[in-house]
């Protein structure tokens, strides 16, 4: 009792930073997680988790760093651990950045346990009893963890993010949504590298080409937009029609909407709207929130991948080219940085909320 | 008279070359012209024009040679001329590859004065009385160039092919049509470098990047695509609806298209009846007429660009990602060549069309 | 006399920023001026000047921002003025990333009538009478002033950065120079796009190709190299060979450098060599002095300009594959940030060592 | 005997060609000697070997064919076998483009066998009974052939050809060697993407940056030079000083090479060797020799290797920025195909020189 008390206290002084761990660090999205946790003021990386291979190992020496230089301390030093649940014994809550058939055997078993689990992975994204959350559009599916736990008998609880590319496109859906209605998404997307992770797609693959094609991505958007767009348990009834691109940038997925609405409207209005878009990470000043996250330019050429990702450190949504293709469909060009917002940093927002929550 | 029937045996025999000059021969697109007509059967180059600068100069100095190697000869050797009328003297057909601007001045006077002039340009595609051919799509429309003749009171004509993304489509577009009908399409292309000529892009706004926009292109696609597939003189009535991008690739236009159709169709249908599609050119046989027009590939991440822009020496057009996204309107991705079938190649096609019809 | 010792107390209570203009400054090493000078403790930018095409706009609107997002402000602001003595009169520092004949023309203009400039024009840099100053390298060349103001009659002054790849060649050279003496250089280098400012290379000349030559860039790295290493006025007396590329990164100038030394050595000896280089600057404690100022990295793979360009804020100099070739001859690759270290902040180092001097 | 007769009367009249397999089929070089084989006059494919994991598929589906569009007919067609002797009962000459390892084990146990072999392994390249020929440049090395087989026991043989970036150093060397003596060189390369192979570099180590290191390359290219240059089993005494790069360039390696010649020159004396080499498969009129073997361009910026790596068809060497740094060293830029000339190419045409010779 007193102990629940005094670490209330803690989390209200802010004295006390919850303990985290990251599966799977050494990956890309891994990397990013180390990078924006080793200066975050409410979580503290104390567990790095990779396969077999790195375990042992420094996680400087470990890891592939592809993000500049050198890891940040004191992650760099610490020693990566094989993905176990020994290996957690003192974490609070489990950043879960691991490959889709690794996480459908970790997750469910960590969540047994008790562990509170915020993954990246796709394994679980469409799991009916899962809540798939970006917290400027669906905070309130995190109520959906009470029957999570009823049902599948956890002492811990599964949260996911959803996919990269579908991040922007519902982010920037959301607003559209709420003040005209939407009949119909066509999109069309152009993705970053770093969403295929490390190694990833081959050069000779890559350079001067573009690949039409993304493994199970177009499954993703159309599955994934319906379900965060919906109420908890009951995805929004619309269609969704995507073609996905990869294409020769290192980070930011670019995503052009064609999005039929309820109403008319005027590409002014949409632009407002975009703009005064302030949901409740936002209104709570949620630490990693980008404020306003979406941010729209009336540039003809913009957003664009290497001038635009890094909006709010990669957390914001750029919006640009809002135009009207006739009464009821509006046009425009969406992007945000894959990694960040798309994976490690949207994961700590959701992190973040279930904070504030008191869920963690 | 004499000389009208020696020419008409000429030709019959194939024994001798049309004349032919090349506006605008050092830029991107004047040098596929050059390329492609260097080793032409019934073409044979006589003059090659450029600006004030270039004038005076060899081909092979004035051209900034960007095809790979050296020009061909015998044109690297030929003195490049300043676009104007006393340098065409001997010449029977024009292929113009001018800017737009000079394309605006330069060909109308050029036609008034009986020149019959094949033009990359986009001066003169909207305009009414001018016919915008693709020899698979539209040849009827060569019968506009009467009225044009007429009504413009020119002695000579003008003939245009399409803006480079608009030909895809269009061929793609075009046995669809003939099948199932066409109520809608709505469509985003990832367009090489080549396709802003030469200088074009700069290196830093393109390295790791993707550019959302190109000026003037949506709007193109909209109007061109509809006047191609409607009779002469008879744009047809549906809304094409387009986004257009900008990647650093050097070649190859690729477009995701999703069609609305006016029947229902199996995807094995709407590839059997794009595998199908042999128009007049290819049963006429025309030299550059690639047969088939369209290929088409079941692999998954097929067309790309780097792999698929040389089918048929760059002059074939290649659909893959046939799919179904409900039961009207199916999805495909469609590649082709942007400055051989979208320019350069595309108006040889053509003139090879007005030869075959005794117009040159 | 009390407006001096008020200035000196300002100055030494840092209360009082210099105020200071760019000329140049739309352009790829403006924008980095305007970036870089936006935070900067001592320097305040009062004016932005550029092109007649730019003047009286606003710089967010003249220049073509390539640095992300958009240019900070207050300078985002600022109306650009055109190049002229009248649009100076508050400015007590002059930096100039003026093209050089624009350079040729308006900074000795300006050193006459009194402004102190440190410029990154190649204009005036063999002038034997303008000190090329790397402050970590030759900060005693800043004597070369007085001399400079005599012979030539300015009241102010002119002082020149090197050439963008010269800087990490002298840089790591400098040390070797010092504890081994140096007998020769062979070096390649591999250069960034950004080197060649904006527009700069086109995207057709280089994606998929590297160019092997850049106009005048050899025979800059030979003299620069030695007069740089040299005593004032008098340059050091060893061959430097170069060959250049221009290769498609954005960003980070590359040297593979062979370097004949004056004394038999051992790797570990150079590397210690470079590690413990602690020049003025860092001794001083400069603002924007990078301390330390060398990174050696042991990984057989870097540097790489991706990875390593941003050292310490891109200022940072970052050296490689040191190895032994025979008993005087040691190899190793150096990269440094060819727009910040090479050339914006590179000025900056040199105006932070001059008003340390009480030059400005 | 009426069966040697047989033999060498259809040698003569060309009627039978080789019967040859491809050990490494599926690779980036196989797929390299499937194309260029698939049209030779004397060479016929008749077994394409690859992993156990593509053995039994077609070629074309056992092949991620990157050479655009599908592979030729009839090798699309073919069956891919396990490398393995059962495989090659009817096959006269192997072309070996196995990986290292694999050709450690294989290539010995084939040639035990019988089994004529052109490599393009680095396995036993420097294994001293092993010639390793250039046909423009050691010719002789073909004699080595004899003590091979008698000292390793075998009743066929081994030949290999040199590391990709060795080759163009080494064709462009020979002549300068044979005019003017050769004392030391320095050379800097620049390689392409494919010279790593498939999969190879990926696409997130290399876009927007270039790795200053290739693991053995440098070894190699020291090694390499000297050997062919050398006199069979007798290397050429001088030092070869290297660094090597790897940059975001399909094919194509170039190099810049500092060479200490043993007389004093003048550039154009050198551009006038180089250009008048004509060496033994050039004068014999071996089918794949092109000729000249050596272009030497005079542009300031060539050789570049999107514009010169197809120089005949990918045979040919190109050679540019001949220039003078003193009275002994000539500086010069060098390039060739590294998968053609370099590998798959310069492979065949030892096999054209060892049936030539009557070896095959």
């Amino acid at each position: 009792m007193l102990k629940r008390l005094l670490g209330f206290l803690r989390r209200l002084s802010g004295l006390r930073r919850i303990s985290v761990a990251i599966l799977g660090a050494t990956g890309l999205v891994g990397q990013r997680f180390v990078k924006l946790l080793s200066s975050h003021p409410f979580f503290e990386i104390k567990v790095l988790t990779a396969s077999e291979r790195s375990a042992g190992k420094k996680y400087k020496e470990a890891a592939h760093w592809l993000l500049g230089g050198d890891p940040p301390e004191p992650a760099s030093e610490m020693i990566v651990q094989e993905t176990r649940v020994e290996a957690l014994s003192d974490v609070e809550l489990v950043f879960s950045s691991l490959p889709s058939e690794a996480a459908l055997k970790v997750e469910p078993m960590l969540a047994e346990q008790g562990f509170k689990i915020v993954s990246t992975a796709s394994a679980f994204r469409m799991d009916p009893l899962v809540p798939m959350i970006i917290p400027e559009v669906n905070p309130s599916h995190v109520s959906m963890i009470e029957r999570q736990r009823e049902e599948k008998h956890w002492k811990g609880f599964l949260v996911a993010k959803s996919n990269c590319t579908t991040m922007p496109l519902v982010i920037s859906l959301k607003p559209l949504l709420d003040a005209f209605g939407l009949r119909r998404v066509v999109t069309v997307s152009l993705q970053a590298l770093s969403g295929a992770g490390y190694p990833g797609v081959q050069s000779l693959d890559i350079v001067d080409n573009v690949i039409p094609f993304i493994k199970g991505e177009e499954e993703k958007l159309q599955a994934e937009t319906v379900k965060i767009l919906g109420e908890p348990f009951r995805p929004l009834n619309i269609p969704v029609l995507a073609s996905v691109n990869r294409v020769p940038t290192l980070d930011g997925h670019l995503l052009h909407v064609f999005a039929e609405l309820e109403k008319d409207f005027e590409p002014e209005e949409v632009k407002r709207v975009l703009r005064e878009f302030k949901p409740l990470p936002q209104r709570m000043g949620l630490y990693s929130a980008p404020d306003p996250v979406i941010q729209v330019r009336d540039e003809e050429d913009r957003p664009q991948p290497r001038l635009d990702r890094d909006y709010k450190g990669g957390m914001g949504v750029v919006v640009g080219r809002v135009g009207k293709c006739n009464s009821l469909t509006v046009k425009y060009a969406v992007l945000s940085h894959n990694t960040v917002r798309g994976a490690a940093g949207g994961s700590i927002l959701v992190a973040e909320l279930l904070r504030e929550m008191r869920l963690v």
